[in-house]
């Protein structure tokens, strides 16, 4: 029995890779959804063994049963069509930043436009199964976490919650991402001659991102310094996270604690001392891999936090919630 | 004494090299016109050493006293802005296709558009200096030859003109170019993550630059097979140039052939037999670089020819140009 | 039930790769061999779902049950283990050249060294199933065809059963692979200083994979110029192939050939007239591609055929003659 | 009037720059010094224009009246041939880490191996323009900066100087490298394949450029977070340094202290608040730039350091130090 999900936004990068992983899931039967939004052409999709394509209407939706719909659209685009999906009978997993943030109020001042859908938003799931685990099951929206955010908030939340970061002296979050993640529209920002041989920052210390993290992680704003940066490559985000161990941890502890709150989770790989992962270690996998670095005399800590941000950090964690949903093994379709 | 040179289209890629180059150069004063077909972000200018900026008329061409205008400009605002130029007082080095070819005829037919100045394509004279060197000095409008052209045609030529190559088995030219060639215009196939660890191929056998190529070579169409592909690197032009010599002649012949054409050129390396140019060899260079493969018992013959396309292929060569045009040497600011 | 099979030069690229598609496998349990010609540090391999490791000797062979045994390793490490994997009663793929060519005096030809198994280069069968099905469901001793010559001899085969081709014209085969294939033995020319923005030739008409193709695909030497050249990307091979069509043959026949003698096979597609395949297209599959250019009025035609070199070339091709040699669907594990 | 000046480690990526560098310079006569520790290809060296070639010894320094020799060489060779040099009556620049600490002590526990020369240690004069130009004019022996230190020095002291760092909180430096830093020997970490598409970081907390660092910025060991990482591209580094700001400084007050510190400095380059340097604004040139952003609410800052690695990081600076013991214009042939 194959489950019947839908892709709205299938020719961006996050809706590629979801056609790609659907379609290799033992339990899922993907349909391409048709959007005016989409244009230009198309991504890894061949003849052979393509899916069939259907328009984003809740009239496809009741016609084809679709059960789930992903929709890998800008945030606008979800509001819109987040409240038409769900009227057909499908629940949605949105991997856009529209329901993510828990008020109407924090979501303008980050996306710098009003949240047309405050009930939705109010009922909406954040899909970070290690953290929300329980509510996804039953969930009929579920906002499925920004790229940056899932390293981040992996990496931090064990030792916010273990009191084991000095957070009067601030965390630093140095965030590095492929090409990938700022989807697929040309823009000389991602051409290639302006990315090749290049890196750059943006958005230093007012990332859109830096509210999911607070919202997850627990910290203050005023606690935290989160830089992105563009790496010369197509996919992957590593961050370099630096802080003060409280009471003098050592990189012994700091690691027994992820490693006891991470011990049955599928998709966390934590590394011995003075280890770290790079990029290729989690390319195409659904892993977060993460490293500690310590200098016990100071205390002085640097955790390595690695995803592929079109798997992890977007639709492979958008199959995860999938799975949950459906009541299927949470990793059926990701090892 | 410095000579005013305008530079036309100096956010483009060919452009900025222009900038960069005539900044270097110890006899120009390079000055930015303004036109309003320019747009985006700028490119490799920054505000120490940056060139003052004027408008792209005719007014300013006067009042600036600039002696020669460099057109980085797509064919149909070269179209529009080489008369204004020319009637001001400037010779003009268009670096775009509209000037290259013979009769309008043949322009519409490769560029799917009228020639709207016939009159100035009938006198424009084609600047590749190692073959029309001669009217160079006294012209008023240069068309900038075209890169694949460029490292075809001096390869090809020498030996068209010494009946070295078998032409009745025809001649393949597989060329490949970075991304720069394509300009800084923003679009999906020049985007990173759809070139970076890719390889494609585009217009293959019809490519613009073909009548170029036959032109110069003197080649009949039906003899050359040309096709270009797009290479995951920035700039760089190689193409690799099968035939079958003539009369069994040895690598050591066509070597000879060569090394006598280019003996007194600057800017031609012949390599060693066996040995062949990479893209690294001529990286920011105005060389182009030749090397000869053959087997003397099948006659099968492969010549390999590398320049950078943004400065033999399009800056540098415009700079040559100039130098020819002012009365100055020829390697001046090149080598 | 799985098949127990064996990985030798698991740390080299195919190696890592037949890892990472056997551990996928749903019919095989991949075990690594530990032979002393290994060195260096692993690549993708992580500790969670890691194969269990064991000797590459006969005894290990014979303890394990191994049913078929992977030869990831230079041509003459595999002519030592070869026999041994046999004498211990396993089956072999071997993945080097070391039993291809159909005589030991053509061996030493080309790889510059005498063969030591003249009987078991024999009784090898050449494993490219679109040409070699009926003999490899038996064979004991599979010799994994060449990257290059995979995406050769597949889009000139059909042709030259066809007659479809003016060999007296000859054939030219301008094949670019990324830097994988040299294998992952640090070397200066693989070094990314050296490669990234460069693009080089080597082994111009004398590449060691050019008896491959003439023997699959009954061409003489005469007839083809083969250039191998270096591409700034990790995986992917891009064949461009220029002939002059028989008899004034059009594109459509071109393909109407390809479509018939490809019509059931699982892994080549066909492309409509004057489109082409890009690297992107085959990345991680074991696909083939095949695109037709040809100008009728001249004859004038371009191949272009693109394989993954790690896929189709090497790990993909093995698993697809394992599945053969197994009795099992010949894609499992491919798609 | 040209000075002799010998190259000993050529081949290498900064030697290479050397000779690309000192080639195009009025006023030096560049020749290579051959050692017998070189040994690989060559980079970037062409028959037309090469410099000639000597062996790197006392008396070929006498012999061809060589004034300054760069040795662009590993330490241990550093150590070997400076006095060497010095006796034959040659000044010398030191590219490697030899000279740079302080003391023989510092030295062993940073690069794990006695310092020989701790005389020549004593007398060495570091080489940083902008912080050290009184010394270097009449200095034997001039210890050429790493790279890492030259971005982070720059950014770093002109603040620890003012007062305008909350050196309480600590100070990260998260610093990313391209791979032409890590020299030309082949090694696996270096490989194309292992590179492209991957980020990884190396020496978190422990890296031999930290001593420098704390040498010249004044900070303890204690204060200061430093991580290497290692870019998929050529050249260039970006250091992304965080800090809090002392007494609710403001971006400008930042950015004042920068302008006013760095108002005479040729190579130095502010930008404006909120703007950021990125690689491809400092390649292949000798400047540093510099960007700030700061909240000034909480006081969190950020600033961004980018150099090239191989020029203002190595040879630029090398050629800088040049010209000012020689008297010329410290930026001729670097602009």
């Amino acid at each position: 029995m194959r489950h019947h999900v839908g892709i709205v936004g299938y020719r961006g990068y996050s809706g590629a890779e979801l056609v790609s992983l659907l379609g290799r899931h033992p339990h899922a039967e993907p349909v391409l959804m048709e959007h005016r939004t989409d244009a230009g052409g198309e991504s890894g999709l061949h003849s052979k063994h393509r899916p069939r394509q259907i328009a984003a209407t809740g009239d496809a939706v009741r016609g084809e049963k679709i059960e789930i719909v992903f929709l890998a659209t800008p945030a606008e685009v979800s509001m819109d069509l987040a409240p038409v999906m769900l009227a057909a009978g499908a629940r949605v997993v949105d991997l856009s930043g529209a329901f993510r943030l828990r008020t109407p109020e924090n979501y303008a001042r980050w996306y710098h436009e009003p949240h047309t859908q405050p009930e939705l938003l109010a009922e909406a799931v954040y899909g970070l199964p290690e953290f929300c685990r329980e509510r996804i099951p039953k969930a009929r929206l579920v906002a499925n976490p920004g790229c940056y955010p899932t390293a981040a908030n992996l990496a931090l939340r064990p030792l916010i919650e273990a009191g084991a970061i000095d957070r009067s002296a601030g965390i630093v979050c140095d965030a590095k991402s492929g090409v990938s993640g700022a989807g697929r529209k040309p823009s000389l920002k991602t051409s290639f001659s302006e990315v090749t041989e290049n890196f750059s920052t943006y958005s230093i210390l007012n990332h859109r991102h830096v509210p999911e993290v607070l919202m997850v992680s627990g910290l203050e704003e005023r606690e935290l310094s989160f830089t992105a940066q563009l790496l010369p490559l197509d996919r992957g985000i590593l961050e370099t996270i630096y802080f003060r161990a409280a009471n003098g941890a050592a990189a012994e502890q700091i690691l027994a604690i992820y490693e006891k709150r991470y011990a049955a989770e599928p998709f966390l790989r934590i590394y011995k001392p003075s280890h770290a992962p790079d990029l290729h270690a989690v390319r195409r996998t659904n892993f977060c891999d993460i490293g500690v670095t310590l200098d016990t005399a100071t205390g002085r800590a640097v955790v390595v936090s690695a995803i592929d941000n079109l798997t992890k950090g977007a639709a492979g964690q958008a199959v995860q919630n999938m799975n949950l949903m459906l009541g299927l093994a949470e990793t059926e379709g990701l090892l």
